[in-house]
């Protein structure tokens, strides 16, 4: 059985992060990969090919522009419910043949959803780049949904969420953090959905939500590897090529959020807390948001406070005055919609949790009234810059940000321009978006505490 | 002009206060008001006639079972604003036409919207009830909704909400208890709708929304005074009668909320604050979702914990320690949904806010710990019925009850064994529900605060 990855909200700083863990070595800045591709079939599917010839391996992904925040109200949970329907029977395969077939020739494949889009992929030899096309193509329409399909799948999902949520003190913490940052964008409630809702998800839901949103005028085919455009053209156009366009969809317009004025508190006390924790949220723009200039200023910003053992909050909270076990700050910029910045912190050994939020709290100040020096922006500049090249030299997290960004609005030039745009960014820039963004009346806070009171 | 009145969502409460603070020399318990009827017009109308033969007056209302919280997404105060387009012209009367008849006869009239229903009513002698049912009937499906009158309307409407909620920092706190409050129900969004959903709605959603909800079978009839039912029959089938029936519309499910596991805040520092305040406020059921018993028992809980100025709270934090200069709890039960119970308090002169919250809490711990005593139990009791026989001298009062009763899902029935099951109500009931549902770790407190820093 295939393993389904239900996926953080922040996929662009995971891949960040994933990438910079990865053997640096094979890094390098001269490298001149072939020209990146991309058009459009007659049915309206996007294509998008990156070749790569280093290996004889080819990553195949198809994203739906279809995630969690497009949800009818009362369904949450239905497009993820429909990622782990998607590896059920067609009318052509039976249920497990596709994956079997992807085993055989030792391949790999996977699926997930966020907010926004459902993606799935497989990675396999070159020549198997039809047959990975077949099976997809025919999911894509073919599906067999009946009761005794999706009955058990529920159950499963239910299970799913168990485990992962309700299991998880910081995932529950979380679920409701969300739902107090958000107040109305659907970004308020969970992929997985909630469980009174899951319960209900019946065969009307699914059959509604497949006919609506799987087609392939509302996908994106991605394929990078050792392959040549016009190769995947023709066997795109045979199988993808001949599924009939679905319904012309309304522009993805989500409610938006009102103008908030209030510092809130989330707080979660649990026996299966043992260390205390706090995460303090801001809504700021995502890159398909942002004014110019901003969403890159945010992700440098992010760098500088929090982003790795080089940072501020890292640097001055676990390396000197060791307050902390663990701090930082990230931004999850890859959205449709607004996004969120988060600072987080936990104290080390005898330490409170409310000096460790004072100290963070002081680092974003600190920013805010004196900004950021030039060397530092340099250096957090040169890390992003060259994680985009370290995510060059592996194939699926290349894959992962072309998906990404034609997902939530953005365009292949966006990705290829994306190092220069941050290049641009100034001091100044960083400064401003802190000052704009990070106001602490304007912030949630949630606290994940022991359930025995902590002295704070 | 006629006055719009968004009203609050504790109808009921505001109803018995409103009727506890009149005239209580005019109560009798040996008055026996003639027999309430209630049937329904062929085209779905229902009826509901409340004879009261004391003066030449009668309460003309008509209930629609269209609220705020049934709203599309992204479309908030679109009922609200729909009250207020139902003033203007239709196909046989000019703008201000029917206004100027009321006023004419020295009538009365208002409109009112919640989350679960809009009213519209007119107190005028009892020979022009006809006439009212005419101009009611004819606005019922009518209008004339051009952007002509949209457009101005739309700002008079973003006027109203800059007047009422952005100048109030209370109401603006309001707002986002609410929203922290329900993180899945519509009950977190305003009824007045966001600033930036307002400035959006436009001629195609007034339409789609009047075609779909101004219907003879979404609507209530309510008659109270100086008139016989059959009377009223003839008049309703001579006027309503006339009126098509409109589409079936589906159950008013809305999303539920899920398990809630966190206690939040949200705080509002202001600089037009002048003395903090808080509330604390825990999602409880209405009578509509409550197990038998439970909704009475909680509005005997209200009244003894913070009812009036006999409740523990007033005389425990205004009474006797002196430390609040007002303090108290209610809850809103009419609701056709799940409700909130709501306890709050501000300190006097130099006294800490804390001290007013930990008193509040101590009432409430007392209660949860060692319940109440028959004493109290049989005043509160006494009060609630009281308020009942009292606002059956209130001829405004009565239809109100059966309106909000009738459009929250309840029958007349419900109406009229209330004082009943008041009375069977007890104090462990009591004890009970305060302690199911009045946990800390599941209320969201919301703080009103000077802007600089108050010491608490």
């Amino acid at each position: 059985m295939s393993r389904h990855v239900l996926s953080i909200r922040h996929v662009w700083l995971a891949l960040c992060l994933l990438v910079l863990a990865a053997a640096p070595a094979a890094a390098s800045d001269s490298a001149a990969p072939d020209p990146i591709t991309s058009f459009t079939l007659e049915n309206g599917m996007q294509v998008v090919v990156i070749p790569d010839h280093r290996a004889p391996i080819v990553t195949h992904m198809v994203w739906y522009r279809i995630g969690s925040a497009d949800e009818p109200p009362g369904k949450s949970g239905i497009a993820h419910f429909f990622e782990h329907l998607m590896f059920k029977g067609t009318t052509n395969h039976k249920a497990g043949e596709f994956g079997a077939k992807i085993a055989e020739i030792g391949g790999s494949e996977n699926a997930f959803t966020t907010d926004d889009y459902t993606a799935y992929y497989q990675t396999v030899p070159p020549e198997a780049l039809g047959t990975m096309m077949e099976f997809e193509a025919d999911r894509m329409r073919n599906l067999i949904l009946t009761d005794a399909v999706i009955g058990p799948e529920r159950d499963v999902i239910l299970e799913e969420r168990r485990s992962r949520i309700e299991n998880s003190p910081q995932s529950l913490l979380g679920e409701e953090v969300d739902a107090t940052l958000y107040q109305n964008h659907p970004y308020r409630i969970p992929v997985i959905g909630w469980m009174h809702e899951i319960e209900k998800l019946n065969r009307v839901d699914a059959v509604a939500f497949y006919d609506r949103y799987y087609a392939p005028n509302n996908a994106i085919l991605v394929v990078a590897g050792d392959v040549q455009a016009d190769e995947v053209r023709k066997l795109a156009e045979a199988t993808y090529g001949k599924v009939a366009r679905g319904p012309e969809l309304p522009p993805r317009v989500r409610p938006d959020e009102p103008e908030q004025n209030t510092s809130r508190t989330v707080t979660l006390s649990d026996p299966r807390v043992s260390v205390p924790s706090f995460s303090r949220s801001w809504l700021v723009p995502s890159y398909h948001t942002a004014e110019p200039g901003e969403a890159e200023a945010l992700d440098l910003l992010s760098e500088v406070l929090g982003g790795g053992t080089r940072s501020r909050i890292y640097q001055a909270l676990v390396v000197k005055t060791g307050v902390a076990s663990s701090a930082g700050a990230y931004y999850a910029g890859s959205k449709l919609d607004m996004s969120n910045f988060t600072v987080y912190g936990a104290p080390r050994g005898t330490s409170k949790l409310d000096a460790v939020e004072k100290e963070v709290d002081a680092e974003i100040d600190s920013i805010v009234r004196n900004g950021i020096s030039d060397k530092e922006l340099e250096s957090a500049k040169n890390r992003f810059i060259r994680s985009m090249i370290f995510a060059r030299d592996d194939q699926d997290s290349m894959a992962n940000i072309y998906g990404s960004t034609l997902a939530t609005g953005g365009t292949v030039e966006d990705v290829e321009k994306w190092p220069e745009r941050i290049r641009a960014v100034t001091a100044d820039q960083v400064q401003r978006v802190a000052a704009k963004y990070l106001r602490t009346n304007h912030s949630v806070t949630g606290y994940l505490l022991p359930s025995e009171p902590v002295q704070n």
